[in-house]
């Protein structure tokens, strides 16, 4: 795990959320992008070498709009950045760790991802992120 | 905001979770710290420029504890480092944040530190921190 690449904030109304997070952080999102497959809205702050990445469900079906009708809006997930995620995976299934994909999936932001199941890690849920090179 | 200094994660068990951590982050706790003001243990992880910090509660009142009794185990605040807490808190207040102590107080890890309400932040219990010089 090389650094923590971004935290995910599951939020409701996505223009309101970006305008506060505007005003907590005091810097612009560099960038929102609409991401299909996971029928979600996304915006990244930067803060140091980390990212805010906010979401918002674009369909009931969406996993962050069943996150938040369950457990209310807040923190989602924490995404570390990897080096390599396939050797990654294989040495976290090797430790325990339940993933939640076998194989790793496109995500925002031009990455591979993969999620580890909160079960897995105190209640947390994981993402391994690495660039698409 | 500098940089995302930490992410607390509450959790039931201090050993457990440490062990845990340690095989998923690849690191060992460079330290770890009972505050006894907060009622808590708190180990410290390590990952590029940020830190992971597991908090245990030591009594039933500990405000980890009642986390974890509401919630369940999982990610409990994000701290974001500033240059001066005090004006910090001031622009804060000014945009409309609403904060949970008035002065800075003594956190763990020689900081002092302000929390926001998670009212305020889409859910997400936000900690400014500040290096004690």
């Amino acid at each position: 795990m090389k650094n923590v690449e971004h935290i995910g904030i599951a939020v409701r109304n996505f223009s309101e959320a970006n305008g506060l997070y505007f005003k907590l952080l005091g810097v612009e999102p560099y960038k929102t992008e609409y991401v299909e497959s996971e029928a979600v809205n996304t915006s990244f702050f930067k803060v140091g070498d980390t990212k805010i990445e906010l979401l918002e469900g674009t369909t009931p079906d969406s996993a962050i709009s069943k996150f938040v009708e369950k457990r209310g809006e807040g923190i989602h997930h924490i995404a570390f950045e990897v080096e390599d995620i396939y050797a990654e995976m294989e040495r976290l299934k090797g430790e325990g760790f339940i993933l939640l994909n076998e194989q790793p999936k496109k995500g925002a932001d031009n990455k591979l991802v993969c999620f580890v199941h909160p079960k897995s890690a105190n209640g947390v849920l994981v993402e391994l992120t690495q660039e698409i090179r």
